[in-house]
């Protein structure tokens, strides 16, 4: 298992973590089988999206806030509900396939961590296992 | 592949199943690798989330039944299809990884099973697979 | 690795993909492990849900359009940000056990490849990786 540090600098951000995975991916010496990402955190989640154009990111951001709105009638006093929710829609694991080295994604995907309380530091942890 | 089954008591209720997904890690006598529970249901799911302040799941619950109403417009006719979408929402495959014989749960972390229509008899199946 | 292609009819339509994804498992040749099959788009998830009356999928799509409407306030300029709100809100990867050879899915359980922004051609990718 690898372990990966972030630090976010936003309340609601998605960090762009393709490169950070692809050295977990390098560092485990394999050529095909999968990659399993995983966020150890209640608040933050991790996702796949487009890379192109950032209003993508903004887009769900914003739908994800008009959806679970930050102030509303939550239980928790801590106040961060609305995080919590957000995170168990988007999960907390990614699984990607590897092909020859190399993460297998879409011409348009990258891997996203998902912050929906921060800003903070997180810690992604990262296990590959070879296909035979 | 392991099988768990749990009973619900509640229309809508998550259940702390960290004990035993972490039974069916030891039965497989592996160190390092992944865990990946898989729940065999179309109105039933699996999420993580906080385990410290019961409130959070309460939240959550309250929120996605807000999103999901289980009164709608809607067309099947056996009339639970706020959970089919709420199970789809969720997921029903969680992988975690485990490290040296252990779940490797962030601090705050717990697995949830996610029942959307109960009280019902349910089943988890588990399958275990060793990092090189 | 291997690759399914098909073909989406409908602007969001969900596509049983169930014996396509056997037919990986099938070549793989394994009795007992998992199935990580992974979407590489950015408008198209994956689900399971009930294969029993079709209404429960249209009730999905409905309420998952009801939840992300088409025409929103969006900033993407393409157009299709509820597309990829809605697949990131399913998820990309669906991981799915083996058990003998055969895919593991529960009485009423099929998987669905989600198109939200079609008709398109997609591709959809699979590795299936034994367990000891």
């Amino acid at each position: 298992m690898q372990e990966i540090t972030i630090r976010t600098q936003q309340h609601c951000q998605f960090i762009n973590i393709d490169a950070q995975v692809q050295s977990a991916v390098d560092a485990a010496r394999i050529q095909n089988g999968i990659c399993c990402i995983f966020v150890p955190h209640t608040t933050a989640g991790i996702t796949i999206n487009e890379n192109a154009d950032p209003d993508v990111v903004r887009d769900i951001i914003a739908t994800l806030d008009k959806l679970v709105p930050w102030h509303g009638n939550y239980a928790h006093t801590e106040g961060n509900s609305a995080a919590h929710v957000k995170a168990s829609m988007l999960g907390f694991c990614q699984t990607v396939l590897v092909r020859e080295g190399k993460l297998a994604l879409g011409t348009w995907q990258s891997i996203y961590f998902c912050e929906f309380d921060g800003p903070r530091t997180r810690k992604i942890w990262i296990t590959v296992i070879p296909a035979p």
